[in-house]
Order: C-alpha cells, then sequence, then structure tokens
C-alpha cells in the first residue's frame, strides 16, 4: 500500500467535482443503474474479493459471506430508494395571495447534492463499512462522488473492492471520476481540509473521528462530518427478567458479546444485572466454552489489551473469566463492579473496550439502575431485557431513548439491519452528528440539502417539483403529503 | 439590561432540563396549545409591543404590525404542523423472516426532541427574528426548551416579550423553565459551552456566528450549531430581460435593495447587468428619489460605515449613487465594477455589506456571467431576471443552485414567506450548517433526532409508532408512505 501522492488527490478530486456537475443531469432511474451494476459486479466477483478478505481480516469465510450479501443488498436498496423518490422530500407551495402573512409566491423545495464527499473506511467490515460499503452507497445514492480513503488493515481487498466498483460504475455509465480509492493517514488530512470536499463519514475510533471532524469544523468553509466514533451498548436486565430467563439472558449475551471476536460498534459492553442474579455466573461459564480468535490487526489487538488492562486495573472491578493479558487470540473475558462504583466514576467504568469484554454492573435496586443509566454518555444502543408488565419499563425506556439511537427491547445489539427504519447513530461521543444515520435508507440524506425555488416556470424546475411529476415521485403539495 | 449572573443562569439552565423532561410526555395537542397561546398573547399584547419596537428599533409602525402578524402566523403555523405530525418521520418496519439481506427485526423509527436549545436574537427583526421569532417557534414545536440571549438593540421589548410569552406558556400549561431570556455577550459564551445544551440557534453576522459556530463544535460534546450569517444575495440580469424590462427590473431592485434600509440577510447586494444596459442608471435615479432613514442601532451603522467605504475604496469600484460617508440617516447608495473584476478578486467585491447598499456588476457576455456566478461563495439567494427563452437560463440556474438555498427567477429575494417549501439557509457562509433551515416547518427538524425502537411491546412504543396509531400521523410502513 503506497500512499496516495498530493499531485495524485488533486486529480482525484478534480475528477470529482467535475462528477459531481455531470451527475446533476442524471435521471433517479440513471442513477440507480449505477448502484445495481456495482451490486452485481462485486457479486459476480467474489471468489476473488472473499479470500482476500479472509485473509486480511482473520474473519471467517461464512461471515464474510453474509457481510458481502449485506453489501450487496444495500446497493440494491439504495437504488429502489432513489427511484421511489420519497428521499427527495419534494415540497410544492403554490402562490397563495390569501396565505395567512401575506401573499405567498409560488415555492418549491426539494433536496439536492452536496458535492464531492470523502469517506473512511473501517476495518471491522471489509466489506459493509469500507470500499464498497454503507457510506459510499449512501453517498453515490444521493448524487454525490466519493473519494475513499482505504483503512491499511485490508490493503489489497481495498484495492480490489475499488477496481470491480471503478469498473461497474463506468460500464453503467457513470461519469469518470465518481469514485476513488486513495491511501495514508497524511492523505485522509488533506482530504478533510480541501476546498472542493463537501461532506466526511467515517467509522472508527473516538480519537482518529474526533480528529478528523475538529478538521472539518475548523475549515475556513467548514462542512458536515458524520463520525461513527463507537458506543459501549449498554444492556440492562430488570428484576423479574433476570428471575424469570437468566439463563435465556446470560446466553444470548454471551454469544453477542463474542461474535466476531467482540469488534463490533455494537457490541454490548456492559450489562447491568440485580445483585443477587446469576447470570454473570452463567455468562462466564458460556465464555468459557468459547474459543479464542486472532483480532482484525495487530493495531486493533494493541487497543484491546490497554483498554482491557485499564479497566481491569480500576480498584473497584474484579475478573469473572478470561484473562486480561490476551494472548494473539484472546479469550473473551468478563469483568464485574457494582452500580453505586459507576456512578461514583462512570467514564472510565463504561469507556467502550473494544474486543471480546464487558463489564457486568450489578445494582441494589431500580432506582439505583435508573441512577445509572443516566450517568451513561451517549450510545449508538441501549438494551432492555425485561417482562412485559415491569413496572420500570416505560422509565427506563424514556432514559435510554434520550442517551442512544437504538433502543431494544429483548434481543441484542449486534446486527444491524439495512431498512427503512435503522438508525445507527446517536448522541455523542456516539456520533459526531446526531441528526443522522450511517445505516439504512435515512443515510442517504446525510449527503443532501434543501433548495427552494420560487417562481420558476415550469419547464425550468427539476422534474421531482414540476406540477406535471414526471418522475412520479411523493410531492407534499399545498401542506398535503401525496404518496 | 443587565448582564444575566453565572448563578441565574446555572438555575435557567437546570429548569430548561426539567422542562425537557416533561415535555417528553406532552402530546403534539398539548404542545400545539402552547405554541397557540403563545400567539394570541402575543397578538394581545401589541398595543404594548410595537411602541416598544418602534422606538427601540426605528423601524417604521406599518412594518412592525406586519412583522408580528408573521410571528403570531408562524407560531400557529409550526402549532399546526405539529398536530399533522409528517414531522416526526413515523417509520414502521414490520419483523420480516424474509428481509434480503437476512431476517429483519421489528424496528420503529422517529425524531425525538434534542434537549434545551440556546437561541441568539437578531436586531433586524425585532418580532420575527427575536424572542419569540423562527428559532424559538421552531425549538418549542420540537419540544425543546428555549434559553434565549436577547439582543441589545431592543432590551425593553426583549424583557416585555418574553414576559408575555412566558405567561402564555405557563397559562397554557407548558412546564415551568420551557422558555428562558438571559443577557449578555459573555453569558452567550457561557450557554453555548455549556454541557446541558443541546443545540444553538443564530442569526447576526459572521464573525459573532463563527465565533460560536466555534464554540459549540470545540466542546467535549460538541453540538449542532445552526448560525445564519448572513449573503449578499446576487441577481443577474440576462442580456434579453435587460432589452425587455430595464425600467422594472430597475424599480423591482432599488425597491428591495432599500427595503427596511437594506436590513435585511436576504436583501440583494450584487446586480450584474449586461454591459451596456440602460439599468445602473435607472436603479440610481430611483435611489436619489429614497429618503435616507435612520439604521438600527449605531454598531450596525458603524458597521455599514465600515463595510462601505471598504468596498468604494476599492480601485475598480466608482460610486453612481448615494455616498461613502453616510449620515446618520444614511442614503442608499450604488456602486459600480465589472465582472472581469470581480473574476480577478472576488472576495473584498462580493463582502456582504449590511445596509442600503449595493454593487451593479456589468458583464460582456454570457460566459463571463457564468464564471462569475461560479466565482460566487454560499448564499442564502440568488434571483434571475430572465426571458422564458433565455438560452443561458437553464446553465445559470444550475449554478446557482449550488451555491444558494433559495433561487429566484423573475421577483426579489426580500420577504420570505414562511410556509411548507421554504428554504432560508445556504452553504458556508450562508450558513454553518447546509443542511437546515431557519425560515418555514422543515426549521422544526433542525432541533429533533433519530431513534429507533427494536422489538418494542405495542403499549411500550411511543404513540406516533404504534400500529393502531391514535395520533393519526403520517407513517412509513414496510417502506410505503400512508399519509
Amino acid at each position: 500500500m503506497t500512499d496516495t501522492t498530493p499531485e495524485q488527490l488533486d486529480r482525484v478530486l478534480d475528477a470529482a467535482v467535475a462528477a459531481a456537475t455531470a451527475l446533476r443531469d442524471r435521471t433517479a432511474a440513471e442513477r440507480s443503474g449505477h448502484l445495481r451494476a456495482a451490486a452485481d459486479a462485486l457479486d459476480a466477483d467474489a471468489d476473488r474479493l472473499l479470500p482476500l478478505a479472509e485473509e486480511e481480516s482473520h474473519l471467517p469465510l461464512p461471515r464474510l459471506t453474509g457481510e458481502l450479501k449485506r453489501t450487496t443488498f444495500q446497493l440494491r436498496l439504495f437504488a429502489d430508494e432513489i427511484e421511489v423518490g420519497a428521499y427527495l422530500h419534494a415540497t410544492i407551495d403554490h402562490a397563495d395571495p390569501g396565505w395567512g402573512m401575506g401573499p405567498r409566491p409560488d415555492l418549491r423545495r426539494m433536496l439536492v447534492p452536496l458535492g464531492p464527499v470523502a469517506v473512511w473506511a473501517a476495518s471491522n467490515f471489509p466489506f459493509a463499512f469500507s470500499v464498497a460499503g454503507g457510506d459510499t452507497a449512501s453517498a453515490l445514492a444521493a448524487g454525490c462522488p466519493v473519494v475513499l480513503v482505504a483503512h491499511p488493515g485490508h490493503p489489497r481487498l481495498a484495492e480490489a473492492t475499488a477496481e470491480v466498483l471503478v469498473a461497474a460504475l463506468e460500464g453503467a455509465g457513470a461519469p469518470t471520476g465518481v469514485f476513488a480509492l486513495v491511501e495514508g493517514q497524511e492523505t485522509g488530512r488533506a482530504l478533510i481540509t480541501d476546498p472542493r470536499i463537501a461532506a466526511g463519514a467515517f467509522t472508527g475510533s473516538l480519537r482518529g473521528g474526533r480528529a478528523l471532524f475538529d478538521l472539518a469544523s475548523a475549515r475556513e468553509t467548514p462542512v458536515p462530518f458524520y463520525g461513527e466514533l463507537g458506543s459501549v451498548n449498554p444492556a440492562f436486565v430488570t428484576s423479574a427478567a433476570a428471575s424469570a430467563r437468566a439463563p435465556e439472558i446470560a446466553q444470548g449475551f454471551a454469544a453477542s458479546m463474542t461474535l466476531g471476536v467482540g469488534q463490533f460498534c455494537t457490541k454490548p459492553g456492559l450489562l447491568f444485572v440485580p445483585a443477587d442474579s446469576a447470570i454473570p455466573g452463567l455468562v462466564a461459564d458460556h465464555l468459557r466454552s468459547v474459543a479464542g480468535a486472532p483480532m482484525l490487526n495487530d493495531r486493533i489487538r494493541g487497543g484491546y489489551e490497554q483498554a482491557l488492562r485499564s479497566l481491569a486495573a480500576h480498584e473497584v472491578v474484579e475478573v469473572l473469566a478470561g484473562s486480561v493479558d490476551p494472548d494473539a487470540a484472546p479469550a473473551p473475558t468478563l469483568l464485574r463492579t457494582s452500580a453505586a462504583e459507576v456512578l461514583a466514576d462512570p467514564r472510565p467504568l463504561t469507556a467502550e473496550v473494544f474486543g471480546p469484554a464487558a463489564l457486568v454492573v450489578e445494582y441494589s435496586d431500580e432506582a439505583e439502575l435508573l441512577d445509572a443509566a443516566r450517568a451513561l454518555e451517549g450510545q449508538l444502543t441501549a438494551t432492555v431485557q425485561g417482562e412485559p408488565d415491569d413496572a420500570i419499563a416505560p422509565a427506563l425506556l424514556a432514559v435510554l431513548s434520550e442517551r442512544a439511537g437504538r433502543v431494544l427491547w429483548g434481543g441484542w445489539p449486534t446486527g444491524v439491519t439495512v431498512s427503512y427504519a435503522q438508525q445507527h447513530g446517536g448522541p455523542y461521543p456516539a456520533t459526531t452528528a446526531v441528526g443522522t444515520t450511517s445505516v439504512g435508507t435515512a443515510a442517504i440524506e446525510r449527503f443532501l440539502r434543501p433548495v427552494a425555488f420560487q417562481g420558476l416556470p415550469e419547464p425550468l424546475l427539476p422534474e421531482p417539483l414540476q406540477d406535471g411529476n414526471p418522475w412520479r415521485v411523493p410531492q407534499r403539495i399545498d401542506g398535503i403529503q401525496h404518496p
């Protein structure tokens, strides 16, 4: 992997700007075609891409096969979505001389692309959050060219995926420059500070993401930066649920926290249980039967070791299973403390440990449980294991919906479906942009901005805003939605 | 006007946090009632508020009467809008075992309030962009308490309006702390850096707004900051329109640039005309018949003098009408340069001059006109005066829609209606948040964030996400919109 030179980056950015202009004139049907061609080409090249992914990520083939399926499904779902056209939020206010504050001109609003977008690939999903992953799919769906910063954890896969993607896009008639792969940390910094870039999207560490957010915000012309920075994903077991379903809950939690060697941003890292519950012991038993497995790369493993040792070194934390001196294939590790201790020192005890470790937090009563929930920072997810008539449920769900982007009742947070209602985001430090999602069709809107057109004759209006509505998109007309 | 003390601010913020929690349990109908009560109370107290506004702003009574009407209309329109409920974007994905990427859980997404919002009042609209103005209305409509920083340009009006507003909100059953007025520049800085504040909204100068944006972005927990920082609002007259309608265009431009003594963020400050056009002379004639009028306050007048002198001192600029040494009631002033000069040195020649001045830019051909349009920074508005068959229209409108939040064909940009399709925003430096608007019903969404609920039993779901849909809000169900 060779860093992109400043001269190469300059050419990439000029081509991206030209592609943004060219894309402006493509129909939604044409742009859908680009996305479908990309999906088809990735599926067709699975036999070449999967072995590279296996080799570079240490992830097992079945998991990677499923992830590639998710990736191409996502491209096709977004292709369908932009053909429906609801994402444009086309809104038509006809001129109204009797409008309550005074005569209203003809005014029509829709969303238009922001321009070239910088995307950073993540290491833990070498397909779904990398070269042809969610941020690339949503930016292309929005009509924005993508300059993608490859992750050094899977350089050969990144280059191979980019080749497939670029060939497919060009083959489908997308403008040259609509996608480019660049490499190098310094290249990334040059990218986010370049005036030709209109937005950034990132999935990765708090430190790396915050540094890029700070660069994006400090530009002479600041741009939006959508950083998904991780989460400890607390799970809360009510007294009633602990009494009724301890074995099932322990088994589900152990499976979720060890999925993908704990290397998911939705891995549940905190488990709140009643003080007298059998659950911690049962989770520990399950974990002892899970074999250690290699992590994505040495940098991730180094970060895991450091975070785990730091947590285990806290005087109020004890080790229930596993080891705080992980080897190359770390065994799942369970730690324990109390809610009172979390309330006394929340930050270090609730920090994310990226890898197969979790902290059990024992609470004495439900008032303490609610206090502990209120002490948490912003989260991607929060999970409640409760029973149908649990008296604490409404209050607990209300507190969690103020702190998390996705709130689960039953089930576990790993496994993030791509659909219309998905929300993968949350208050800082879960993300740098609380109003957005990086998974699901709503992710497309991050790369759009509204424009209103006042008094334009029908032929000069963009198609989605014409009274004739040639693209048959949903329109809100004089306040009434027409689906 | 006395600055709010840190202790007072601390109490205000604690009350706002408590109000945010209390508002969570109010129905849309209850919150609509708060907004309508505020509108009714402001209308009822017009006879007390209008003279204060007249005295402190130097704006004429008919203008202020219209502005108050706009302000209460806006509160009522937002009350209607939250009862309709489309702003929640309720989305329901039922569980689907056959979903293309693997089984899908039941997942439901809607928007929820961000929390307490800091709002800065502007001086140029002492009602519509001040205490009970657009940002306050949209934050309250979203369910967010407001801490408003009064503008020192109209302190007595601000305090009187806040009294009316607080009494009306409390009388309508809104929780204590839902609105508070605070005063002082240092108070504003303390506010935007306080962890209890979830977002900021501002209309004012580039320098002041950027400073607050920087504080909001540099917090340990960054928050969105919606700054509307102004614009030079270019207007473009095509050759065909200049030939066909010179007198009408000159008259319309002169009226728009002098409305409210040029103290609108949508004042057209640049007028592109063909080099041989009669329009500049005609505009100058109109301006000579417009009497000078006092500006809002001495700070605004000082800023106007400085910006105007700086522009007029540019060696390529000449004065056509008015004076670059304005007195207490400055006469409208028209300057002139060429498009070639603008292309050679765009920044100083296209900077906003807040007050009754504008720069005519003469272009030699339409290619130069397009180049000049491309050289502009982000704008709130851009206006084209063209003819129906103008060959340049599509290209010019395309360039302008990349640079402005609102693009007009005919008409003039001053006078911003409050409606569903309004967009008052634009790329930086027009605003600090390109994806948002500060006018129109879409402004409500700035103060919301998405939350997805996974697997919740019907009784635990928020009403807008229940299958029974008790609030009768629009829902997107399994990809299909139900209005």
